[in-house]
C-alpha cells in the first residue's frame, strides 16, 4: 500500500501534495512507536489523519456505561468516577483502524500529533468497511479557523488543559466549551439537524462543532458533532452531544451516545433517528 | 521468521507449495493494514490461516456474559442486546496471535480474507504456547467440500448475510444452519464425542461442524465444533455448541461456552468434560 | 528511532553495550511475533526491557475488580474465580507501550523472554508521556541477585510454576513468596516507605520486592513493590501489595491496587498517599 517511503512520517500532513491516494499508512510517534492509521488525501488538498472513532456498541437503555463505552465510562453510572474513564484526556489507546466503524478507536495519533489545527468529522454507518468510509459517509464536515493551534495542538491537550471532563464542578451552560463553524464536504447544516429529535432541534444550530457542555445537573458531554447548543437549554445537551462523564442521576444518559436514545432506540421526540444512532463518528486532525 | 518475501501476502494460501514451515507470518489486508497471524503449512499441503480463537475465560456459573465473553456478550444476560455483541458479523478485532490460547482472538483475517473455501478447527489446551499448538492439540479436523465459497468466502459474511445471530426470530431446530462433514488430522469422531456430556451425546453426530443453532426458546449458538445436533433435540444445543446470542432465560447458558458447564465445571451429565472446558478452539481458513 | 538493525532482537539485553539511547525498539519473540517496547539503556549499563505496567484506573471503593483491573480481576469480587483473571500466569497480552502510564500493559516480553535474571521497577505518575518516564519517576529500584534465573527466567513461569495466584489454598504468612533486596537508582528505602499508610509502615521493610503474599483470609496479592512485609502481619498485606486474586470478603480490597485506598482515596491511616495511588508501576526484565 505504501508506494513511496513513509519512514518517520508523523502525520498524514507530511504527505500533503505528494499523493491523492487515501488509505492506510504507516506513521511514527516522536517516541518511535510505529502504528497504522487512515489518511484522507482528497478533502481540501488532503493531509487529514484519522485519530479516533466514537462508536456506540449498545444504545439500549440498559447497556449504558458498560463494556465498550470507552468515551464515557465502562464503570457504570458511578458518582465516584465522575470524570468518566478519562480517555479524552489520557494516553490510553484502543481499537484498530480497520475496525473503526465496529468499535471505539483511539489511535496513538490522538495524542502524539501535537500540531493539529483543525478537525474533520465523518458520520459513517456502523460496520462500513474502510474502503467505503468516504463514499458511504452521509455527512462530512470540518473546521477551518485553525482553532486547535491555540488549544494545545491536539484534543488530548485541549481537554486536559482547557476543557476537562469533570462532573459536578462547572456551571451549567456558562462553562460550556467553545464552538467552531464548519464547512461541509458532504451534506449540509440542514441534513445534520434532521437526524436529531424534533423537540431537541429548536435548541441546536447546525454547522458547528462544540466542545465540553455542562448541563443543568453539571453532567458533562465531550463533543457535539455538527451542532452548537443554546446555552440556556441546559436540559437538552445530552440528547445532541456525545461522550463525557460517568455519573448521570438518570442512568439512561450515561454512555458514549449519552441521551440520544432517551425515548427509545432511534425514535422519539428528544432522541436521534436510527441513521444517527447506528453511525460512527470518525475524527480527523490536520 | 519470514525467510522469503511475504510482502503483500493476503493469506497463508499465497505460500502454499513454497514452504513447509508453520509459524507466524506478516499479512496485509486489501486495504493495506499489516498484521501477523499463524499459518499452518503442514495440514493437507498447508495454506491454512488462523483467523480466530474461542476461549472461555470463566466457565463458572456466575462468570457468564461478562468481560472476556466476546463471542457471545460482555453485556450480561440482556434481552435488549439479543444479538449478542455482534462479533461473528462485524469488523471488530481483538486479541493477539501469540495469546490465542489464553484469550479470545479475532484477526483481521476473519473478515479481510474473502476467498476462503474450507475451515479447520484445532482443539488445544488453554495457555499452550504457539510453538506447541500443533503437537498439543488433541483434535484437529477440517471441512473439505469448499462450502464457504458459496457463503461469502468468510465467516463474517456468512453470518451477516446467511445465518445472522439474532435471538427470538428464528424457528427452533428448523432454522438451524447447515452442517458439513469434516476429515480428521488428529483424533476421530469417537474422540470428539467423548468430551460431551453423557446425556447430551445421544443427540450429537460427531465428525461435522454445524452453524447457527436455534433452541427451544429461540436462543442462538453460533457454531457446534466437531458435531451436528439432532434438530429435534432443541433443548440440548447449548450443551454442545458455543458462542451466540446474549439473552438466555436461564442465566447459566449465556457465555462463550454457553451451557457447557450446566451441571458444574467440567463435570455432570449434560455438560462437557474438563479437557474440553479448559480448551481453546482455533479456527483457520483456506 | 531504530538507528541500527534490531532484526530478530529478542530483548533489550541484546543491545547492551551498543547504545546509550533509551526508547522504543522493535523486538521479536522466538516464535516470530514482532512487537515494540521500551528499552532502558542507561541504568547500570542498560539492557532493561519493559515487560508490564500496573495501573489502577479506579481506586475508589466501588470501582474495584471491574473493567481495567487486569492484574487482579475484571469479573467482580467473585469466589468462584478465586485465582483472579490469571494474567500473572497466562499468555494474554494487553495495552500499548506508549499508553503504559494510562492503562495496564502486558507485553509479549512478559512471557516470551525466558532468560531474565533481575527485575526493575519504576514508579511514575499516571499519564506521564514515554519520553519523560525516566525523569519523572520518583522511585527506581532493581534486584541484583539474579534470583529470576532459578525461577523460570520470567515472571509468567515464576508465578505459574512456583508461586501461583490461588485464593484459599495457601497458609497465611508462612506460604508467602520470597523477597529480594533492591538497589536504588532514584529515591531510597525511606522514600519508598513514606508513601504507605502510617499504621501500615511498621510492618514493612523497605528496599525489597516481595512476591505472592497470603493474608489472614487466604487472599492473595501478587507483588509488594519496594517492600517486604512482616510475615506475622497477615491483616495488612493488602494495604502494601498489589495485583492478585479476585475474591475478598471485604469487597474494597479487590482490585489492581487491592486495599491501598481502604480508608479513602490517597488518604487515611492504612492506605497509601495520593502520589502512590496516582502512580503506575513499570516493570522491567534484564
Amino acid at each position: 500500500m505504501t508506494f513511496f517511503s513513509t519512514d518517520g512520517m508523523q502525520s498524514c500532513k507530511d504527505m500533503k501534495g505528494k499523493t491523492y491516494r487515501s488509505g492506510v499508512y504507516n506513521l511514527n510517534t516522536t517516541d518511535g512507536v510505529e502504528y497504522q492509521t487512515y489518511c484522507d488525501m482528497l478533502t481540501d488538498g488532503g493531509g487529514w489523519t484519522l485519530v479516533a472513532s466514537i462508536h456506540e456498541n449498545n444504545a439500549h437503555d440498559n447497556g449504558r456505561c458498560t463494556v465498550g463505552d470507552k468515551w464515557s465510562s465502562e464503570q457504570g453510572n458511578n458518582e465516584l468516577t465522575n470524570h468518566g474513564d478519562g480517555n479524552w484526556e489520557n494516553l490510553k489507546t484502543f481499537g484498530n483502524v480497520a475496525s473503526a466503524t465496529s468499535d471505539d478507536f483511539k489511535s496513538l495519533a490522538y495524542f502524539s500529533i501535537d500540531d493539529a489545527k483543525d478537525i474533520m468529522i465523518w458520520q459513517v454507518p456502523n460496520n462500513t468497511p474502510l474502503s467505503m468510509w468516504r463514499s458511504n459517509s452521509y455527512l462530512r464536515y470540518r473546521t477551518y479557523t485553525q482553532f486547535l493551534a491555540d488549544l494545545g495542538g491536539n484534543l488530548q491537550r485541549m481537554y486536559q488543559s482547557y476543557y476537562p471532563i469533570r462532573q459536578g464542578v462547572y456551571n451549567p451552560g456558562s462553562d460550556n466549551g467553545p464552538s467552531y463553524q464548519v464547512t461541509y464536504d458532504e451534506g449540509s447544516p440542514a441534513d445534520t439537524l434532521s437526524h436529531f429529535g424534533p423537540t431537541t432541534q429548536p435548541y441546536l444550530t447546525a454547522g458547528y462543532i462544540q466542545f465540553r457542555t455542562v448541563n443543568t445537573a453539571k453532567h458533562i458531554n465531550a463533543i457535539c458533532p455538527g451542532v452548537k447548543v443554546d446555552p440556556a437549554a441546559v436540559t437538552v445537551y445530552q440528547h445532541a452531544c456525545i461522550g463525557g462523564s460517568a455519573f448521570w442521576g438518570n442512568y439512561f444518559y450515561c454512555g458514549d451516545f449519552s441521551g440520544m436514545a432517551v425515548d427509545g432506540y432511534g425514535a422519539g421526540n428528544r432522541g436521534v433517528d436510527k441513521t444517527l444512532i447506528e453511525s460512527t463518528f470518525l475524527i480527523f486532525y490536520r
